[in-house]
């Protein structure tokens, strides 16, 4: 469908991590939490190439959400696993190894020109240094059809929300109150934007919630 | 059943009003949005004095937590219509009218000690100057075997909650990004606290999460 969608957890208190997040801990404190609900997942494991794991509705969402996922978008600090003196290092190749998770090709949103990098299972990785909107031309042409998936941070997502570019949003509440750490929606965040509801799955470790963004 | 509960409409991004409240727009700017799937309800209505009005999933939802409330807990701000030289008034009667929409016996957290005031539709307002728990014990003595509602703000319900006294929180998620305003999970909210999923209700205008605090 070549919609541009982000998929994220976030805890009840709004929180994408924990505080003081390290290379180590890349989710702060107390985050790790967050993903309760989906490292057990068969689905989860097998894009990170583990075996085993569950089957439930959670990985039914997360199945869905990787099925249609034909192309990636992100930060710079994503890329590199987050803010820090490594995020300046040209030539580093990314925080997720030789077989990243990610399974298509990724378009990471950066100042700093570079070649394109090839890894295993179908992740590429090509730079893009002149903006958003030339990024998400770059993603759909790959995508081959099917959507495009911003994988974070959040202020890229941030960017394509009050650009109106964003087609849909899907936040995996996780139950818990984090009371600190990185905010998914920090302020100031413009101006008030109504969401429609589009779908919501109830689960006993996390509430999917799915919304369009009205245009 | 005698619980500890609150219930709060919240905006997707974490905001129960807008920025810039005053007395004559309590819930700030872009605050009203929050309550769109409330003030059309037939049971919303009927608390506040006003006949006709809508009955759906979520004027169950608001049925079922009036139903069960036996007693108001609130804040001095919340009682006295926010923050702003009229809080320091001891004689000021309350911003909510001769019918206020409680109807239930209401305890008051303030540092002023004050004669209890009798209103209409079975609302009264006591002044507790002793304290969280004590506001606490008076309200399941005066709730007569039903639940005690907190009805805020939002630093009281934290203030339950975190001492370990909230038995259920019910967060109406609107769906809207407010962008600014205050905050329901302010930093710093301490150590992170999981919840329990207890129910999730879908409607086209809002979610209604329902979270059991786990002892």
């Amino acid at each position: 469908m070549n919609r541009l969608t982000f998929d994220i957890t976030m805890s009840l208190d709004g929180f994408i991590a924990g505080p003081n997040a390290t290379l180590e801990q890349p989710l702060g404190e107390g985050g790790e939490q967050l993903h309760e609900w989906l490292v057990g997942l068969a689905s989860w494991r097998e894009t990170h190439g583990l075996a085993g794991g569950t089957t439930n509705r959670d990985s039914e969402i997360l199945e869905e959400a990787m099925a249609r996922n034909g192309a990636t978008l992100m930060g710079r600090r994503m890329f590199s696993g987050g803010a820090g003196p490594w995020e300046d290092d040209p030539n580093a190749d990314g925080w997720w190894g030789d077989d990243p998770p990610f399974h298509t090709p990724v378009f990471v949103l950066t100042h700093h020109p570079r070649e394109p990098v090839e890894k295993q299972g179908g992740t590429s990785y090509t730079f893009v240094t002149d903006g958003i909107e030339a990024a998400l031309g770059q993603a759909r042409a790959a995508a081959g059809g099917k959507d495009v998936a911003i994988a974070g941070g959040a202020s890229v997502a941030q960017q394509y929300l009050r650009a109106g570019l964003l087609d849909e949003l899907q936040i995996h509440v996780a139950p818990l109150l984090l009371g600190a750490g990185v905010r998914l929606f920090d302020e100031p965040g413009g101006d008030p934007l109504a969401l429609k509801v589009a779908r919501v799955v109830e689960s006993p470790t996390v509430t999917h919630l799915r919304y369009e963004v009205e245009k």
